[in-house]
């Protein structure tokens, strides 16, 4: 008889957005006319840029054509075009990264859900609290034992490494993979160079890998904040960098990003042979993945020439200055937070020593506010809030304003 | 220090279809001025219907503007709009299967792949010999025993269930996950409803799982060849079914396909709850992949309108009868063959007494055409050849001349 994969059912039962849309649903039955503002899930909502709108519809014309139709990809690591244009992307901000180092994808989260499937079961896997569940998820789903750096108010939402290793049924352990998201989901924190430089070090002397989501570079404004771990010496020894163009570009709906496997990456099989990383991953991938549709290759490489860059930053600039309206905000009302310089995410403590679901109904039902509740992301997040910046203007002016009448008529 | 994943390195080194990229590079080098014809890799060349290019075009001027634009996908199992419509396609043919079982992807490839993660690795897999390469690696990768049901010249290359069972190590056993592919790729041999019947009565009787790709199912001319699995009693509570645009409609360098679990299709955990294939699959998704591409699904969409439908079966229409020209010649050389009558697909006997990487060699040297050797599908494959209907029309008619004085001359 068939036999389910029996991690699946030690997986919590709701996904964080899928309870927080059922709470809302509810909410909107019962106040229909209630005029809702949601800063919940990070989804952006600028359109996308019109040098991508047009790229993508000539690309739609050369489909329509039969001598420049084009099926499938060779090798379904992304075409050239578009691969040399991330490398040049990449070489922008002082990262040296060849074009064949670089696959292109549907969307971070695919490859950020798969490359784990390159890894034995019997890793352990470091992860900071709060975290992106994805993360969690998705070695919960081959049953890999995970240790949780955390991220907390002390550190300023910066987890840095243990020299000491981590406990892990009451034994102390070191990682073999480690997650690390900069500038992160959810604390809108971001690692220095020095700071990354000592992750490396850790993740060198322990034969550690790290998975290093870098979707949200695109919002960095501080010069030393790295933009990719690969401007930091020796991260091509130790490193994959996962990168959307979804917050860059507006792209939640394109669905396209990209993932780097340096060729400099090498782990030993059991039997003591050199392994490359880039090689299983390109198995992986040859056997699952059949390439990214090429009307939407065409408007990610539109994003990366110089037309392209000045129209994507200007909604980046859009969604900064809503963030220095969350962020001015909290000031005004001396609430602790990080994040909204380097990231479009802002992290507050939550008022009165509430929890944060609880903070969540609250915002709900007396402001009809939709944020995400810290706890979502891990057990540092339980006192904890995320706003995103990814919304509209005035209304974002507007939630403040809510925000802050609820904050003072609770008082 | 970090462990991979150690069943990638049991895998063969080349995928069937870089082994032969490499031959064709090495060919064209030495031979530049050779007229090459491709009719190996199962791509199509015909341009995608102007319908589908307008509704792209047509999405891709949405996402550009605020009101109109999207971002996430709220479940990422595809928009309402395309799983009804692809429900509605399903009806046309007399199978009922509801919009709510349905999730689109970025083509099979992708899920065929990836199903897998919802199963125990200590399921033993059926797969008929000769199959599709990635049917057998996405099992291998995680380590999973599997057995072979020999599809041969004997049963017209359409295996059956083995009522003793299968031999393993020794041993008779059952299988869990059992591959089924119609009409099938390599060979375009169709099961009849009442064959399809018999698998369903087996899977049932061993609490087997059917994972159904009915890729090619737009091919079918005959009727009495079912076109999906769910015109058949009961299937709904055994099998999966997998499909794509990508050879109805050209979609391979779209990217769009689907597939249907069904709410019915229930089994057990070991601690003898009962469990829904479907939600385990939608957890999975959910956690690993973001939805397709809004303009990609409006593209998709347009395929099932009674235009698109128009369209799309004029390509069909010529695919066909490149295929009646290739079968035509194998009757002509008295050749044994399967396939080309409801499948793009012809499977034919090597002449001379051949092995297929020899006759791959002869075809590619002597007549400069691309051909796939059935050794790269499996052991029945050894002697066997495909040839696919995808190319040009006239581009075939002279392929099959070449073919014709190979063999008149060889004799």
């Amino acid at each position: 008889m068939v036999k389910i994969n029996e991690n699946y059912l030690k997986l919590e039962k709701n996904y964080l957005f899928i309870r927080i849309a059922e709470k809302v649903n509810a909410f909107q039955k019962a106040n229909p006319d209630a005029k809702l503002i949601r800063m919940g899930i990070g989804d952006v909502t600028r359109p996308i840029a019109p040098v991508v709108v047009d790229a993508m519809k000539k690309a739609c014309d050369e489909m329509g054509v039969k001598e420049t139709f084009r099926g499938y990809e060779d090798s379904g690591a992304g075409y050239d075009f578009l691969r040399n244009a991330v490398s040049d992307y990449y070489r922008s901000f002082g990262a040296d990264v060849p074009a064949s180092d670089i696959r292109i994808n549907d969307g971070a989260k695919s490859d950020c859900g798969n490359l784990v499937d390159i890894f034995g079961d019997d890793n352990i896997i470091l992860i900071t609290d709060p975290a992106y569940p994805v993360y969690v998820d998705s070695n919960l789903m081959n049953g890999r034992q995970i240790v949780y750096a955390d991220s907390n108010e002390e550190n300023q939402f910066a987890a840095m490494p243990a020299p000491d290793g981590y406990e892990l049924n009451g034994q102390k352990v070191f990682p073999d993979i480690i997650y690390l998201c900069s500038p992160n989901n959810p604390t809108g924190a971001a690692y220095s160079k020095e700071q990354l430089a000592e992750w490396i070090a850790y993740a060198k002397q322990h034969g550690a890998v790290i998975l290093y989501d870098a979707a949200y570079e695109a919002f960095i404004s501080e010069d030393n904040i790295p933009r990719s771990i690969y401007q930091i010496d020796r991260a091509k020894e130790v490193a994959i960098e996962m990168c959307s163009l979804s917050k860059t570009a507006g792209f939640t709906g394109v669905r396209c990003g990209y993932t780097v496997v340096p060729s400099e990456l090498k782990t030993m099989a059991s039997d003591g042979t050199e392994v490359s990383l880039a090689q299983l991953w390109n198995r992986r991938e040859g056997s699952k993945f059949n390439g990214v549709s090429y009307p939407v290759q065409r408007g990610a490489e539109a994003v990366f020439t110089p037309e392209g860059q000045k129209q994507v930053k200007e909604n980046i600039i859009y969604y900064q200055e809503n963030a220095h309206v969350i962020a001015e905000t909290l000031k005004e009302l001396n609430i602790p937070f990080t994040g909204g310089i380097n990231s479009p995410y802002i992290w507050f403590k939550c008022p009165f020593g509430m929890d944060s679901w609880t903070f969540f109904d609250k915002m709900l039902n007396e402001i009809a506010v939709v944020g995400t509740p810290g706890a979502g992301f891990g057990k540092n997040g339980t006192n904890w809030f995320r706003l995103t910046a990814f919304g509209d203007k005035d209304l974002t002016i507007e939630a403040m304003n809510r925000l802050k009448e609820l904050v003072k008529n609770s008082q």
